[in-house]
């Protein structure tokens, strides 16, 4: 109910500007100087301005991630645990939400808005993300029984889909038609960009994959627009806050991932082996994107997550031409045609709303 | 100049009706029983109807055609000269037209609108179009020297933008952003739902085949236009009339086609030498649906043109499916999925106008 209320009040946001600091810290536009990036994204910056930076922060770090992942694998198989991976980026989250805190705190003092203590209530509700994300990673071992790994990637594209139907189930917000065309072609576009010869095999993916394709789609779907029903609940809450307790959390339940998947390697091996520059790398910028999403679910929302990750895809093969003298595909420029025309047409979503 | 006015009155088509029919011969609605289904489409039926029907007879002529087609090549290659179907075709499309002015001479009388007698200056542009799709024709056997059969049905949706940018130009008619992201939208998806593991060799085309091919698809894109200009510059006249000059200058053409292509093998087998059940059917067919456009072109205009056969297209392998038990490939659902959209999308194309 008063998350309803905020939205519909942020519809107009360029007029009304922003809700959360109008309540907290008003005209404080002059003490934005030497604040730290996080703290600044988080501070005065006006509301377009910064849903601009934090979505451009994304698409950038979303596309770097994929080229490490290239890179990595040029490199050789990494053979450390992914599980310890996971755990130290959600660590590196906490680590730095608690530093950007720590200035917030030197240079405005702490108040209601950005105070570490909270109540069972406000933090019962943040675990909740982190259980769907360890539900969804557990099913990914099993979905490959039914389905290669480029049917993979072609599958997830239905996570578009599956974020817009959750966003207008869950956050009640109105999407136009004009906005759910732009949608499905997000969608197809991405799907064609991926196209290879072997794509069509996807066709051919027994009924159980299929149902374990949706079922993921939505588990993520849902964990996406969760985390923003929670971080917009409280619109007056300090970012670095919620996402303190979000990554606790995460750090929790990837803790319970290491003892379950990787308990005897990281015993016997100890927990940072087949650790490489590369790898270390790879968890800054995990970490670093990790962010960049929370921000974008606090400042934007899942539907312009969607369409950063997905432009990200695109900036990723084009920069793989360059840097690894990848061939792209007819289908790769006619999908990437359709995805550019979906971002186009998001201009004129807005209006007959 | 005069086109310009009839245009602009054109626009809010639905409240100001029947320019033609409100000069010509008003409150004839009565009179609409028993006419031919060609003299009914040129009589009364209320504006969007017609063009309803019209477009809807377009789209199944069309579909059907490409079904005949691989019928035909299931059936064994045909050995019949292609100019001398071309001829028929067009001497059919001339015979059907002047069927159906006898049919409203009957009824209605022989008017300023109907007659067959002329002037230079209404005549002297018809054989523009005809000379136009010759040159094509001509250039058709040229490309093939640079591109393979299917690359060049790949490109050939090169069509489908010069016909925008030309209808821009020539008509003076504006498209709204939206038309404009719709009408691109329908190049990628019919680019894509036409995609095989072959279709990347199109990328490996030279410079010289691509330049032929745009040459291709604006003379083809320039016919057509050009055709709505001449048929709409006079839409008092009869569109059968319009229709009987079209083809006739179509039936001169074609025939100095078969000289210049065929001459010996007409004169040493015989006119009709080779021909099937199927190739007539083939012409019936080919006549119906040139007729069809030159309809659309009348009461609609190259854009709905080029909608209609683009649908078809998708129809053709949906058809095929059943009828030859095709398989429809991942990029076919992904390309429809987004000429969908794009059909969708003319909905909301209009109003920014």
């Amino acid at each position: 109910m008063e998350y309803r209320k905020i939205k519909d009040q942020d519809e107009d946001e360029e007029s009304a500007g922003d809700l959360e600091l109008s309540r907290g810290k008003p005209n404080s536009a002059g003490m934005m100087n030497n604040v730290a990036a996080l703290g600044a994204l988080s501070g005065v910056a006006p509301q377009w301005k910064r849903k601009s930076m934090v979505t451009l922060a994304l698409t950038i770090l979303t596309s770097s991630q994929a080229i490490l992942i290239v890179w990595s694998k040029r490199a050789g198989k990494y053979d450390y645990s992914v599980t310890t991976a996971n755990f130290l980026v959600e660590t590196l989250k906490c680590a730095l939400s608690l530093l950007a805190l720590a200035k917030i705190w030197r240079t405005e003092g702490v108040t209601d808005d950005n105070r570490l203590s909270t109540t069972v209530d406000e933090v019962i509700v943040y675990p909740i993300p982190a259980v769907l994300y360890l539900v969804k990673n557990l099913l990914q071992y099993y979905i490959f029984a039914y389905v290669d790994a480029p049917g993979y990637q072609i599958l997830k594209n239905l996570n578009i889909i599956s974020t817009g139907v959750l966003y207008r189930i869950i956050l009640k917000k109105r999407l136009s038609d004009i906005e759910w065309a732009a949608f499905i072609l997000l969608c197809a576009g991405c799907t064609t960009a991926q196209l290879t010869s072997n794509s069509d095999h996807v066709l051919q993916t027994p009924l159980y994959g299929w149902v374990m394709a949706i079922v993921m789609a939505l588990l993520s779907g849902f964990a996406g627009v969760y985390t923003e029903a929670i971080i917009k609940k409280r619109p007056q809450r300090n970012i670095n806050v919620q996402n303190f307790y979000l990554y606790v959390f995460g750090m929790i339940f990837n803790a319970i991932a290491i003892v379950i998947q990787d308990f005897d390697e990281v015993a016997n091996k100890g927990f940072f082996h087949g650790y490489s520059f590369i790898t270390v790398l790879m968890i800054v910028n995990h970490a670093l994107s990790g962010i960049a999403v929370s921000m974008v679910m606090k400042y934007a929302d899942n539907i312009v997550k969607v369409y950063s990750t997905s432009v990200a895809m695109l900036l990723t093969a084009i920069v793989s031409v360059f840097l690894f003298g990848f061939h792209l595909s007819l289908a790769f420029f006619l999908g990437a045609t359709v995805v550019s025309v979906s971002v186009y047409l998001q201009k004129f979503g807005k209006t007959p709303r």
